[in-house]
């Protein structure tokens, strides 16, 4: 699959973005994620894609990927080509592609670094899953220099947000909790099934809280709810809550 | 010209552009484009494009776009194709483009309005020309439904910052003004010059302060020194010493 040069996507950033997981060929929580893809054109001014249009990519996604058993299925929709600058044409002619790629099967615990790039929870793209996705790609390149797997972000007022790809979820005592959307967090799909189904806190909070966390965990739609083995060099242990929260979602990441 | 749907800079805005003015096919300004291109090499970790790649580039995006007498031209740099999500590949294999369009020569003045969207100086991409640019897309977008031509952004601390896609300059008295750079300001090519040929203050400030200024200027490399006729529906006018710096950058942005 080929872009054109002009596409606003690649010219700008200005498009969003779903990674969902399809196994032995089924999308999964295909619903959730298409309705965060048309709250996303809602706020950056797209037209909506039409959920069988989405669908058709990624079945001709998958099949161009050799159907595999496990896929991480992306779909990707721009405002398409032209316009001057920064100003869109008036009238915009979106571009949906997708892509699929094998997946492997949620596995190691993480280890995470406090990185010194933070989520601008002054703009609305903070709470989108958008093509300009550069403040995650350096945050976590930088953690993975420093010998960790994955960055966590605080927000520019300081306080706890998400992971460059995934969502903070803590246990303290016998309570969840997780920071809430306005911190400037990706309103994420297993972040919001956990939400539904388990009493979770969500918080506005300062990262010393995670001095009391007993365990941490990291929520994405590929990998699940995955164990935070260390922050910044401290150690946490598996908690015994943490294979319940993975019972509770397991219709949305199956095992392997 | 077309992209591979693959490649970093469309999926996730990991890359870099410069937009040049070129006149008569000859780039203007242009060692200071790549200087600052390469500053943001460094800081996205990325190899350095060879200046003559960038100048064979844009001469062949002149070319296919009929040699207007005045052209914008953009070279734009990405990461490539590959790696797994957020992760680059091992060796990041370059992807280097250009494109041209004709340009109107600078002209009338912009109507300014203040944007909710604010950016993000706790970032190193605030101050970098990234492909992800979609924060100042959803700013002008906005201005421009509510009847204005540009977006005047603060950042997260409230503080004057830039344009969405223009430097801000301001006069008070005899004094000129700029945000300094650590505000979240793209190094802008103008601004630079300005600040080299001339007396400016690079300062943080409360938007409070342009309460007393006499008058406001946009700065960018196809407009120059554009005089701002408006700001949140305050009118400014013209000022004597807007024509001096129009004078002093005519060099790096001829007139038609």
């Amino acid at each position: 699959v080929e872009i054109p040069a002009d596409d606003r996507g690649f010219t700008l950033g200005d498009g969003l973005f779903e990674t969902l997981l399809a196994v032995d060929g089924q999308l999964v929580n295909a619903d959730a994620h298409v309705a965060r893809l048309h709250r996303g054109c809602e706020a950056l001014g797209l037209p909506k894609p039409a959920p069988i249009d989405c669908w058709a990519a990624a079945e001709d996604a998958l099949e161009a990927a050799g159907s595999p058993a496990r896929a991480a299925v992306r779909i990707t929709l721009t405002a398409g080509s032209g316009g001057r600058g920064l100003d869109r044409p008036e009238t915009p002619a979106r571009l949906l592609v997708a892509t699929a790629t094998a997946a492997r099967p949620p596995g190691r615990p993480l280890r995470l670094l406090t990185s010194p790039i933070r989520r601008n929870d002054h703009s609305p793209t903070s709470r989108l899953k958008t093509l300009s996705y550069l403040d995650s790609v350096l945050a976590r390149r930088e953690a993975q220099l420093r010998g960790s797997e994955e960055a966590l972000m605080l927000n520019t007022r300081g306080e706890l947000a998400s992971a460059a790809a995934a969502n903070l979820f803590w246990i303290e005592g016998k309570q969840l909790f997780t920071p809430a959307l306005d911190c400037g967090v990706l309103d994420g799909t297993i972040r919001a099934a956990l939400i539904e189904r388990d009493g979770v806190h969500e918080v506005r909070a300062a990262p010393e809280v995670l001095a009391k966390a007993d365990a941490l965990y990291l929520t994405n739609s590929l990998m699940g709810v995955t164990w935070v083995q260390s922050l910044d060099g401290r150690a946490f242990q598996p908690h015994p809550r943490g294979r319940d929260l993975q019972s509770l979602v397991a219709d949305l990441v199956p095992a392997a």
